[in-house]
């Protein structure tokens, strides 16, 4: 099953608190899916996530048809077995990935060719091989196959890429049986106005439980991806939930659910987190800087996350710098605390029809 | 404070159960020290560790020092607080780490000048400092530093690293004053029955509150090291606790355990959990083995740690082999489950009188 209920809109803004039902349970929105890429929310335990108030994890077709194979997680019965994972499950459909991490594509209009970025093995990606990867890795939300623009993209190309999605994505739909998975659709169109207007027409009439914005995050100018939100928003219809996809920086974050978006996923935080950058109120700061040897304080106090609690800077920076596996732990739990703990005050200040207030709080101290 | 006190004696053999008291707590002996080199028991959090039932961990002095360096510690208070563990815990002089990792050494009886392995940085470290530096980190137990001769070595180089080790240990001895920490002497000596049996004789009559076996687990086969152990053994008060450097295997530690030892440390558990080689009870196995790629079972059927209960080989192989952390994380939790469970199992055996079956039985199943 899959139903998407609006719970309160904002008073001035298009922001809006929703709820997703599953069968693997309930979402709030505006969400934030940590990514596991691979299986897992790389270094975190399912207990951690949990603790942290994760909802829904995002596994990648792509990724995990490579490795270990779409073969032994259907002798599991889907991912959520294999790993473990008894909340809800989104899978992106492998398209972003065919096209920013597989070497030699040929791509046509019948899907597209790619060699393995692991192995260099040859392998052939159609809107209907997508959706039955996804139908046999069983998550509850799945993708349609998108052709993803880079950026920067010519008029020409990002509108010969999006007939692609266009059409891949009526075939997405044509093949997609399994009820217990909502199937959404993705609009590109690069930075074109008429291309996104276009394409958020296309898809919305294909009438997908869920839309996604697609083709932002990828290296365009912040307010660029905030004009495309701009263009898409007022095409979709509200009582879809609408995911922007490869979202997560806060800024990015509050500036996306004020023009109503619910639904966000990014790696940044844990890659950062991995990197030895972890958010404070203020910006982010890096726990490599000499500046914090001898720190006893945390990385933010007053932070009610684990690391915070527990350690200072100086010894997360001391197991950073040693590359000990406890200090990359520790800061992606508190990176992830510090989206969650966003999310969650974004939410509040909805409900309270303080959205614009706690907007200008938080810019006012943090440093993008 | 430091106290050792001896429960039970098994009535077939030399293996007892002690209890020792310190500062900061308790610890049952015969007891297994996790390694946490640099202040970390690599990829754990202090919770998975109090989990697993660790009483006791291992810092090293040599570690430490060169980074983050003692000066930081100590504005902390010392390792206790840095890395925020408050049961025991136990630091290694360094002496071990000097001979096996450092470069460049050069070594007069006045003690050693070594390179850093990380930068080529010169150091010279004498009884008396190594000594202030495990001062200055504040572990309830703390060792002298020792040469520890390699393995094979000639009489007569094992016999001059004997004489400095001697030295270096009524050094070590003359300047330790903090009554809250306890030194131990360690005794050296290589292969050599006369050797082994002059140092047990030497360090003995200093008074140290506990007594150590070094220069074992150094490359030698097992037989050797068990006669090294009944070389020693007989001269060393009953009423001290006796700490074997350097052991972990399972089959070695119900060896050393029924000649008398009573503390352990070993980094192989940890490590070659990180390599993806795992404990049972039949023997190790390596999970990157492509024959468990569709395992459904756990590591080991009827296993009760975190990670047996939850997770398959499956899960494990695909997380091993493609570096993701919580892989590593998932298979050092069940080593160490696994050699904390010998452990206990072996004090049961002891307290039942039972201990010789216990080793049969056991044995009889693991494959070295």
């Amino acid at each position: 099953m899959f139903e998407f209920k609006i719970k309160k809109v904002d008073k001035d803004t298009k922001a809006r608190i929703g709820k997703i039902t599953t069968n693997h349970g309930q979402i709030t929105t505006p969400c934030f899916i940590p990514v596991a890429t691979l299986g897992a929310v790389k270094t975190l335990s399912k207990e951690e996530l949990e603790t942290l108030g994760a909802g829904i994890i995002l596994g990648n077709a792509y990724h995990l048809y490579l490795r270990p194979g779409i073969k032994i997680i259907k002798k599991f019965g889907g991912l959520h077995k294999f790993i473990n994972w008894s909340k809800p499950i989104l899978t992106d459909s492998g398209g972003f990935q065919v096209f920013s991490l597989a070497k030699l594509r040929r791509i046509t209009e019948e899907g597209v060719e790619f060699s393995s970025h692991i192995d260099g093995s040859k392998h052939f990606f159609t809107p209907e091989k997508s959706i039955q990867i996804q139908n046999d890795l069983g998550a509850d939300i799945i993708m349609a196959l998108d052709e993803c623009a880079p950026y920067p993209c010519s008029y020409k190309y990002a509108q010969a890429a999006l007939e692609r999605t266009h059409h891949w994505a009526e075939r997405c739909k044509r093949y997609h049986r399994n009820k217990n998975q909502a199937l959404f659709g993705i609009i590109q169109g690069s930075v074109y106005k008429d291309l996104r207007e276009k394409s958020s027409r296309f898809i919305t009439a294909l009438d997908f439980p869920g839309i996604a914005i697609g083709g932002v995050s990828v290296g365009e100018p912040r307010q660029k991806m905030y004009k495309v939100i701009d263009w898409c928003e007022p095409l979709i219809p509200k009582e879809k939930p609408r995911y922007l996809m490869g979202v997560g920086e806060p800024v990015d974050l509050i500036e996306s659910i004020e023009r109503g978006m619910d639904m966000f996923d990014c790696a940044l935080p844990t890659r950062l987190a991995r990197n030895g950058a972890v958010y404070t109120r203020k910006g982010r700061i890096n726990l490599r800087n000499s500046r914090f040897k001898s720190d006893k304080d945390p990385i933010e106090k007053g932070c009610s996350c684990y690391t915070c609690r527990y350690y200072s800077r100086a010894y997360l920076r001391h197991l950073i710098n040693e590359k000990e596996i406890l200090g990359i732990r520790l800061t992606t739990i508190h990176n992830l605390y510090f989206i969650f703990n966003l999310i969650n005050n974004i939410k509040k200040a909805i409900y309270r029809g303080e959205f614009l207030q706690f907007k200008k709080r938080f810019l006012r101290s943090f440093k993008k």
